[in-house]
């Protein structure tokens, strides 16, 4: 289970596009700027309900969108892989390390390590 | 600049859940199984017209779907990432086969290549 904001913040990335203009801003307001709804009432002039409503209907078409197309549990499947080639890859340098004449390859290694934390972290 | 074939395989994978059962069918039947328009008419038991109608109709669906969201475009480049860290897996493995005691960690970094061989296979 993950936390909405993050469960949203991922879905809105992967199919915000689909959205409304409005719905956009108000989803890229809540949850990106962190602004409440009354902040946000004030900021585009329409009511508190509606700011709630547009949001209540923009969250449910960005899940409808994840259970028809699974594009973000594939990505999330997709870095998960990473994570287990970053693994091992960690057990080969310390296996490589105490041994002669391998630095060169080491360091290679921890190149890939940083290639990997960055598109994990990313 | 691929081939429609790979193109609109791609675009119907990440995308086809989005089309009408109808269109997800014509789609199937042309770009999977291969069928002509002809055959397909005579299946579904609709116009050869109507069978051409909804292909174009499904195939523009899908381009819109990806020129708004750019998911199988993200995805290709995050094959292109599991590319580069394979090749350079393999010129470690290069630099370590003539080195002694080395076996183990060869061995560890040829079943990681499998692992990534086997994603950008799949």
């Amino acid at each position: 289970v993950i936390d909405k904001f993050v469960e949203i913040s991922l879905l809105y990335d992967f199919y915000g596009k689909m959205l409304t203009e409005k719905q956009q801003d108000i989803i890229d307001l809540y949850y990106m700027k962190d602004l409440s709804l009354g902040e946000i009432s004030d900021l585009l002039k329409i009511s508190r309900q509606a700011v709630h409503d547009n949001l209540r209907r923009a969250e449910k078409q960005l899940r409808q969108m994840e259970k028809k197309l699974g594009l973000v549990e594939r990505f999330l499947k997709e870095k998960d892989k990473w994570s287990i080639v970053l693994g091992r890859i960690d057990r080969i340098i310390e296996t490589l390390q105490p041994k002669e004449n391998t630095s060169g390859a080491v360091k290679e290694l921890e190149d890939i390590k940083d290639f990997i934390s960055a598109i994990l972290g990313g």
